[in-house]
């Protein structure tokens, strides 16, 4: 009878008295991060005093060195580096990409170009006809022209898709693998329209890989502008173009992963992970991809210190090595998961740039999901909510480990994000310090969150 | 048996298919703003070609012009302007603030500083010992120190309100009232600490207003750094001030709102409002206030026209000659109203910057609330959602000839908008593509329903 009156009058009253708990400890824990954060001076050494950090570089493993200081700086239980060998990918000189004949008529019209990362040397100046092709599908019904000429792709962006990663995602693989298509019908080299969303003549790098099957012909990404200008100007014309390129690579360079940990008190062999990517390409300071994410990560650990928050689960935080062109840092990660045969619970990422958050992107259980869109009331007065689908490319591997681990994406606005991604102007000045804290704010409730009830039902 | 056939089987028939029409529309008319929009580049030809634009200017003048010749390119069924008298503020000179006496010793540190609008001159030089207040609880508790002195009000943003407006809303009154509540106890100038969210050290001018039963003194606002190392210095020293302002008022001058308008082809009387105003501060080129929501308001125009949408009501694109020192327009579009017995449904506002839209707050009885909120499922795909209470400064006099008219107020994203509200920083540059766009495709959507299906239950 004793037992019914607790179950019936007391348990309401237990969760409510909780729920209430929980509101305010999130609400301290986010109002420190807006008040004391300094996520925003972490990003601003980051960029300006180390700058661009492509893994193999110096830059990259100083700033591992920067992380790991910082990150004791705060008092973890512990903090360590994880040695993995990177890519090391050189650019080796200034891209070059031009116009030198329309219709026959010799002319000369620079193309502001940067070669694709991991792309290889054009060794000299490769100058053909160019064929403009819209898509794959032209791409194939014209492969008969191809031999000789160089390729290039008006891999542009679809305005209408409201979510901008929906468009970088129908888009992506004409950088990823445009130049290998191509080369299959005998091209000698590519240019694509930057994956860009800027009004601008900014072109945008990013990874790319070669199949094995075919040549490796240089690639080059060009500037939005001129590459609308080219697209048009071949409607009508024969147009000649140039491209020059220097890729090369060194060895494999020895990087690390930056660790830093909390135990926990009641479940320490459970872990939740939270990390971004320490590093970004080389032409511009990486602050939103993901020096942003980095500076997150680390200023959630430093909250919790400053609050004295005991975790009952161990929470890692965690600044991967290679995402851009490679992804060793985080298969590192997993792979020392598995050997150690540790129990990852949960995973979160930030790796769509430092803007305002808009919601948390999760893979989990349709149960599991409920669960957490039930958290949806804590998030809501911060900006953010619980959305089906997500993850980060340096947390993916961790579900080669645990298939059943939940994994999560932090989703900020995604309108800014391929304005700058991958082009000059990734830097400092263009990451704005609430937006950025109020992301740091969020991810800090739902770890919270996940901290205080696991992630079952 | 029919007619209930009729009633139970073909109204959710129809029903359905009428969502399944409006969602079709509304994703032409969004996707023809995100494609075709224009807002961007008549944001750059206000911003650039005229510039700041305060109440009274030459540029003021010039941007109706411009507005009128726009509007008309997209040709509306009547575009027209609105005479109206506004106020005629003149900064008048270079605005000065300095320390130059810390705890007796005598030194000379220039402020960044902005006299704040509709200001008086200073008539030359003041100096005095600053006297630094919290907030006006200190300044009453301080009142027998103030007489001869420079008053500094410490009007900090709080950090942790995620809605950076209701930050403004508590601080606003330090700007607007400041000056006279210290002119009451004798000061002879008075400093703000700037309305800014911003880490840096712009000044921010905004309209202020004098209580006539006490000596208008001068007032300025400091740069958010400047600001914030002079309270620490008034903690431990006497700190002594100068200010020198220029302001005077020239006689009204001779404005114009700019009225575009469809005719509404079944309830050509019933009146729906979109609008923003065309005015500026005279520091910046006021590109997110609220050049933002004049060319949204144009680009609305635009899109029906290039969709060939003939709207049930009449729908009225206005841009307002006077907002920010005056609200005469705003004002004088009403009285007009009043005067021609005019029938004002609806009216929206997009005066919060041009960032990406999270909401339309809406001022509405209950029973329209719900109404309003039946629509979200065609506004979320498009990121915004309707929320109770709203409107805009230049809209909101409609409410004296129409207390029941339904108003509301575009709400994009705050974090942003107070690092360069009313400060130099508010230009073009800072405004993103995509996130205008994305307003204006929101608005237009809203505006849409409201034609379609009225306001009432």
């Amino acid at each position: 009878m004793r037992a019914l009156f607790v179950a019936l009058f007391c348990l309401p009253l237990y969760i409510q008295a909780q729920t209430n708990q929980d509101s305010i400890t999130i609400k301290k824990m986010v109002d420190e991060v807006m008040t004391n954060g300094k996520a925003y001076d972490l990003l601003r050494e980051l960029t300006k005093k180390i700058g661009g950090r492509l893994a193999g570089s110096p830059q990259q493993q100083n700033a591992a060195i920067w992380g790991k200081r910082n990150l004791a700086l705060f008092s973890p239980d512990n903090v360590y580096l994880q040695p993995c060998k990177t890519p090391n990918w050189q650019r080796g000189g200034k891209d070059f990409a031009s116009i030198v004949g329309i219709g026959g008529v010799a002319t000369n019209q620079p193309l502001a170009a940067l070669a694709l990362g991991n792309s290889l040397s054009s060794n000299g100046l490769v100058e053909a006809d160019i064929v403009a092709v819209a898509n794959f599908d032209e791409l194939e019904k014209r492969k008969d022209e191809i031999k000789g000429k160089i390729v290039y792709y008006h891999s542009v962006f679809n305005p209408t898709k409201v979510q901008t990663f929906q468009a970088y995602g129908e888009m992506g693989v004409y950088r990823s693998t445009g130049a290998s298509r191509a080369a299959k019908y005998g091209a000698v080299g590519v240019m694509i329209h930057s994956l860009s969303t800027a009004p601008d003549n900014e072109p945008h790098t990013g990874g790319m890989k070669y199949d094995e099957a075919y040549p490796k012909i240089p690639a080059v990404a060009l500037g939005p502008n001129d590459a609308k200008a080219l697209y048009e100007l071949t409607k009508k014309n024969t147009v000649r173009g140039q491209i020059q390129t220097y890729g090369f690579f060194l060895p494999d360079a020895d990087e690390n992963n930056v660790v830093a940990e909390l135990k926990g008190t009641q479940f320490p062999d459970q872990i939740i992970t939270i990390g971004g990517h320490l590093d970004s390409w080389d032409v511009n300071e990486g602050a939103h991809d993901d020096g942003a994410g980095i500076v997150q990560t680390m200023e959630i650990l430093r909250t919790m210190k400053a609050l004295n928050y005991q975790p009952k689960h161990t929470i890692r935080f965690v600044l991967f090595a290679n995402e851009e062109n490679g992804m060793r840092g985080g298969n590192k990660y997993a792979d020392l998961a598995k050997e150690n045969k540790e129990q990852h619970i949960f995973a979160l990422e930030s790796d769509a740039g430092g803007f305002t958050p808009r919601a948390f992107g999760i893979t989990c259980s349709a149960d599991q999901l409920k669960k957490f869109q039930s958290w949806n009331k804590f998030l809501k007065p911060y900006g953010t909510e619980v959305a089906a689908g997500g993850g980060g490319a340096d947390i993916g591997p961790l579900a080669k480990v645990n298939p059943s681990i939940v994994l999560s994406g932090l989703v900020p606005d995604s309108q800014r994000y391929f304005d700058l991604h991958h082009a000059t102007t990734d830097v400092f000045e263009n990451v704005n310090k609430r937006e950025l804290l109020l992301g740091a704010a969020n991810m800090a409730a739902i770890i919270y969150l996940v901290d205080q009830y696991g992630v079952n039902p």
